[in-house]
């Protein structure tokens, strides 16, 4: 069994409100020195194994169903190969 | 300046709906091979450096505002360091 995980994130030029809200937030629970927070998602995939043609698969359901690339980038990596 | 990311995670023994709501739709777009899907929060904090200080305080953000740790687990690692 392998891991492999998916990182979706807003692209940069796009504005993040809820990355925004936390940044707001964490000087009023007393933290400094975060200079700027973005907020995305993080897919876990279990499959057999991290093979070539696997994560071809994954880089084709990152784009059709994980990310929007309108407006997202997304990263995909094999975490763990057992 | 330096990047650390947050992975906040439902903890395995909890139901993830969303995580199967993927799952489920993987087949019906013509994918096969995945025997699990997990979904999460990424946070990306843009900080100074990430010295040791700096890190502890992100633990103690990750606790009180970035996870639930009732039900999520998180992992707190540098991603970049200029």
């Amino acid at each position: 069994m392998a891991r492999v995980v998916v990182d979706v994130m807003l692209k940069p030029e796009i504005l993040d409100p809820q990355g925004k809200a936390v940044h707001g937030a964490l000087p009023r629970l007393g933290f400094s020195g975060v200079t700027d927070v973005r907020q995305g998602k993080r897919f876990e995939l279990e499959v057999e194994s991290a093979d070539e043609a696997t994560l071809a698969e994954i880089e084709k359901m990152a784009e059709t169903l994980l990310a929007n690339t309108v407006i997202e980038d997304f990263v995909v990596r094999v975490e763990e190969q057992a």
